[in-house]
Order: C-alpha cells, then sequence, then structure tokens
C-alpha cells in the first residue's frame, strides 16, 4: 500500500484511531496489524478488548465536526496521510522504538526517503548560532542532504531558511497540525517549505501545540535524520532529548563547541562529554555519515529485500542491481543528468513508492547522488 | 642521597657526563646505576665501551671555562643539582620512560614535589585565552596545587603570573640553563618565580634555547604534573606535544573548547576529539585529578616503601601511618595551622627529602593539604 494509494475511508479510519483519546502510537500499530486495516480496526472496536473504553466511545461516535476538518484537509493538493502500514513510511523512521503510527505531510512526502541531517539548537540563539546553523545548512543542502528540524525559532528557522536559499530541500517536523504554524512569524518560512519541501506532523489536523508535543516532535526530527547536529544549546535545551533519542537510535550525533564562558555551548559541550562527535566544519559532518550510510543501507536492504521481490540477502548495492531486475531498471532509468521521481517512475515503470527505498539504498551505497529539488542522478 | 648532601665533587662529575656531547639521559643513567655514582664513572670512563668517543674525550678532558661557570652556578643560595639518583628527585618525573638524568633548580627543589598543574598553551594567544589562563592558574594555586608551564610567552607567561599574583606557588620548566631567560621579557617574571617556586631545567647553566630544546622542555612539563591543562592551541602547537606526552604517561590532559572560527581552539578541540577531558572549570580539572591522585599516590607509596625502611605493601595513607613510625612522626607533627617542610623537619626530626615524599602520598591520599608558600596542614 502506498500512501496515493490510500482510500478516503480508510485515511478516515486512520484519523478516528489518532485521535482517539489514550490510543498510543504502538497499541494503533499493533491493531492495525493485528485486524489487517484502520477501518477493520474500527468496524471491530466494541469488540476489541485492547482499546481502552474512552477511546472506543470516541472510534464509534466519531466527532463529526473533526472528521469534516479531516476531510478538507486530506483533499487538499499536496497533503498526504502516511500510515505506519503504508509502503511510503520512511524506512529510517519506521527503525525507532517509538515510531508515530502515521505521519501527516503537507509538501511532496518523497524527500522523506532522501537523505536527511538534522540541526537543531537554542531558540535564543545568538548571531554567531545563527551564522553557524546558516553555513552548515547550506554546505549539506549543497552535497544534496535534506535539512531537517523543528520549524523553532533561533537555530532551526535559520537551518530550514538556509537550506531553501541554496536551492536544497528541508523538512520541518510539527509539533501542531500542519495547519497550524507555531511559532507565527514562521508561516511565511512555512509556506516555503510545503513548496521546496515537506511539513510533517504526527498530530492531526487542527491540533495546537501543547509544551508535551515538542519533546514527542523531537523524536521524529532524530529519527528521520541519519545524524543529529546541535548547534547552540543550553543545558536545559529540547536539543539535548533530541540529540539523547538520536544516540538511543543508533544515529550519530555532532555538536559545535563554543567559549566555556557561553552559556549556549554548555549543552553541546555536555553532549561531547557524553560521546557526541565535536564538529568544526559541515565536511566532518558528511564524512562521518557516508559511513553509517553505508551500514544503515546493509540494513535497509535486508529489510527492503524482505519485503521486495529480490534475494533477501544484503550485499553491495550494485550486487544487488545485477540480480534485482528492478534495480537493473532503476539504474538504466537514471543519468548524469538530474531525474525527479515522478521523471523515473515514467522512465522505469516501477511505482514511486518502491523508486523512493531503492534511490535511498543506492544513494546511501554512493551509487546515487540526491540533487538539488528531490532529483537524483548517477554518482 | 639528597640534594644538599651532594658533595661539589660529585656535583662537577654529574655536571661532566650531562655536559658530554652524544650521551642521553639513559645512558647516563644507566652509567651512574652501574658505577654507584657520577664520580666513578667518570674516572673510570676511559674503560667504559658504552661510552660513545667524543663523550669520552669531553669527560676525560674537561672544558676548564664550562667547569668554572658550573661551580659559580652550584655556589649560588637556592642553586640545586638533583640527578635522577637522588631522593629528592620528584617521584612523578621519575616515573616517566624519558625522565632527564638530572635536573637544575633556581628556587626551593621542595616545591617539585607538591602536586602540579601544567597549564600550556599558544605563545599568540587571544585577550579571552589568557584571560582563561589567569583565571585556572589562580584558582589552581588558591586549592593548593602548584602551577607549572614553560615561561613562553602567552599563556604559560599568563599561567605563572597569575599563579604568584594569587599568592600560590608556580614552576618554571625552561629550554635554557636557568641562568639564560628566555623569553628575554620575562627575565622579571622569573626572577619571581626564582623567589616563590622554582625554574627547573635539565640544561647546563649558559645552554641557550634551540628550536628542539622546547619539545624535550615539554616532557618535563608534563612529567612533573597530576594532569596539563591545554588552553589555546593552533593544529601545530608546542602544547600539543606536552598534551601528548601527558597521555603517553599516563596523566590526564584537559582542554578548554572554543569557536570552530578561532584557529587557536584547534589544537583544543583536537586534543578533546582524540580522548582530552573538555573542560568548562577548573573544579572539573581538581575533581578529576583527585581520583589521579590516590591512583599515583597507590603507586608512589608501593615504590617508596621498596625504598623506605616501611612495609613495602600499599595501601590507604592512614593504615601506613599506623604501621610506619615514620608516618606516625610526620602526622604528629602536622597541625591544622600551615607549616612549612623546615618547620616540619624541625619538628620530626625526619629528613626534608623523605618529608616531602611522604607529604605527596599523604597529600594525594586527601590526609593533608598544601597550603600557599610551600606549607602544610592536615585537611
Amino acid at each position: 500500500m502506498t500512501a496515493d494509494s490510500l482510500c478516503l475511508d480508510e485515511a478516515l479510519a486512520w484519523l478516528a484511531l489518532l485521535r482517539a483519546p489514550g490510543l498510543g502510537a504502538s497499541a494503533i500499530r499493533a491493531l492495525v496489524a493485528r485486524h489487517g486495516s484502520a477501518r477493520s480496526v474500527v468496524a471491530q472496536a466494541r469488540r476489541e478488548p485492547s482499546i481502552p473504553s474512552a477511546a472506543r466511545d470516541a472510534v464509534c461516535s466519531p466527532d463529526r465536526e473533526a472528521e469534516v476538518a479531516d476531510r478538507r484537509w486530506l483533499d487538499q493538493p499536496g497533503h498526504h496521510l502516511i500510515p505506519f502500514a503504508c509502503d511510503d513510511y520512511p524506512a529510517l523512521l519506521r527503525d525507532i522504538p517509538s515510531a508515530p503510527a502515521a505521519l501527516f505531510v503537507a509538501g511532496d512526502p518523497t524527500h522523506l526517503w532522501s537523505a536527511q541531517i538534522a540541526i537543531v539548537g537554542s531558540r535564543n540563539a545568538t548571531a554567531s548560532g545563527l551564522a553557524n546553523a546558516r553555513a552548515f545548512a547550506r554546505a549539506f543542502a549543497q552535497s544534496g542532504n535534506v535539512v531537517t528540524s523543528g520549524l523553532a525559532e533561533g537555530i532551526d528557522g535559520a537551518a530550514h531558511a538556509a537550506a531553501l536559499d541554496a536551492g536544497g530541500t528541508t523538512i520541518a517536523v510539527l509539533g501542531t497540525g500542519t495547519d497550524v504554524i507555531y511559532p507565527r512569524q514562521h508561516a511565511d518560512l512555512a509556506a516555503r517549505i510545503r513548496i521546496s519541501g515537506a511539513l510533517v506532523s504526527e498530530f492531526p489536523p487542527g491540533t495546537i501545540g501543547k509544551p508535551e508535543h515538542f519533546p514527542r516532535r523531537n523524536r521524529i526530527i532524530a529519527g528521520l535524520s541519519l545524524g543529529t547536529l546541535v548547534i547552540e544549546a543550553g543545558l536545559k535545551s529540547g536539543s539535548l532529548i533530541t540529540a539523547r533519542l538520536a544516540a538511543e537510535q543508533g544515529r550519530e550525533v555532532f555538536a559545535l563547541p563554543g567559549s566555556i564562558h557561553s552559556p549556549l555551548a554548555r549543552g553541546c559541550h555536555k553532549l561531547i562529554r557524553d560521546g557526541a562527535m565535536l564538529i568544526e566544519t559541515a565536511d566532518e559532518v558528511l564524512g562521518q555519515l557516508r559511513g553509517i550510510g553505508e551500514r544503515l543501507a546493509d540494513h535497509l536492504r535486508g529489510r527492503l529485500g524482505d519485503r521486495a521481490a529480490g534475494s533477501g540477502q544484503p550485499g553491495p548495492a550494485r550486487e544487488t542491481a545485477k540480480r534485482d531486475p528492478e534495480y537493473v531498471l532503476l539504474l538504466d532509468a537514471l543519468d548524469r543528468t538530474p531525474a525527479s521521481l515522478d521523471e523515473l517512475a515514467q522512465r522505469s515503470r516501477l511505482p514511486v513508492a518502491s523508486l523512493s527505498s531503492m534511490l535511498l539504498v543506492l544513494e546511501l551505497d554512493g551509487v546515487v547522488s540526491a540533487a538539488s529539488g528531490g532529483r537524483y542522478v548517477l554518482a
């Protein structure tokens, strides 16, 4: 199943589950896996003992007003609901223990499958911190990586804006519905991101930001990304949560050092003492992620292999390509001129959902490079 | 044998060996150990096949002019020659693989037995680096530690001066003879150090500074100290040599982080990546060194036990004190009012050389604290 093939009834059933009070992501994932679809869960909710009673009542008597709003959100162009069960659900995020049950995406959901580097940091950043955020975001974008962050003031906003200014792609993960932009002064930035990247949230449309949403949002930033770079963070900064989650998820954590007299260097220094890599240049991050990318590619290849028609055996991408007719089709479709996912789908006659995962494997293996605008070329 | 009991003939014999071309520290140490004294080595130099011929000629036909200069240096008050074979030779320095064959000291040699922390860094330090050097040196001195450095411009000079200004003690290790002050603008600073601390060198009087002397000097700075703190260093800074030697000698290396845009933070960042402890405050260094001090105390206690009349068994200082009559005498002599080494020698009737090593063990065990002016109190 891909996000595009999700019918309206199934999408609305997912939304009913996602909006049900007290029904967590892991419970929803387990229910849908057991019943085969969200519609089946909703249909059998009355007889499903694992659903708490308040959630059962909500699922069986949905809020019609919310349903109207959800239909309106789903109807808008560029809006996508990507449930965990869907092939378009990003592979790296799927790997984390607390993966969201579904993602709401406003923008191009294929970017979720590109190699992402998270840049996070203080809302009250210094001028020097903001300049560093811009410089690293620009370098990551120019090397074909997507810059992922949290749309917050300070470091987050600077990183998003610089990635866009460099002609790159950026993903903002929100602690609100994708239609509720917080902070308000980032409305224009969010509009640009929706066009050239994606706004992503696990919260249904209309959800306003609550303090507890933002630490939860951070696990998605870390989970989508190959690594997380922290630029300026106080000792109580939420960025330290993102970094801790990234480390727990087996992703690399990078931190910029600073003056011992700067309170906003303290968090970064703590991370470095705890094992984060001390970073001076963007190239150091990119160099380190190449190695991680290879390990993740092996892992993904194994998982995709289990799911796909190809051999389930992990192995270098070129080897996979020789054996797997789908990879042969994709490599034939690629050339030295950047091509979009849609162009590659036309040329190879492969579904976009398969393409995006195959391209990530090839990209992590260094066979394919991501170019600006979500396009791909042979490396 | 202590430095004070070294007779002039033996001192001059040591000087003849130290001045002999091509005779390294380890060769001299081995020769003196085999022959029992420097005088015996000189007397039998003609028949000693392990001495290279140029060195043999120099030892057998000493430079009379140099000998006059050496006698003049030895005659001056506060000047001490401390050969490796002497009990006054500092225990921590004795432990390093390339320990100097002898030390020339201008000042109070008992400071060499105090707990020392090295502060080193760039000659071209920034204003902020100099302020950091001063602040850390002040804190170390005020907590009863001796600040050891290399008398160079920049960080070294700032650390020495701040330790003295705080009423503390500082040791300058030179790449020249103790009578040849380099850089010249530190002549006044060197004069203050000689009064309130010690100038130390492995190079005989009159030796002028050569480029190769300074990296050699760095091993003594690191070897005398429990740990080495690097404050601002470029990637080619000699401070990185000091830090590497400290690490190789099993001592702790500390480094201050800085802006990623500061070339003088690069060396510190390299050290942190290589395992040095990232430091924000002086208390972090002091806390870390307490643990190291305890380990070194165990080690020293074992070594001193082998040499001294007491049981050779390592064990906590209070246990040692119960068993060892010399430690009982010393603990009886100590009280809550700081007392100098001479006062403690008078009260306990123990020789100063034994006292200094016993006090270091007690200090590293936390039984005794070093007070300003080389005095000691019960902790």
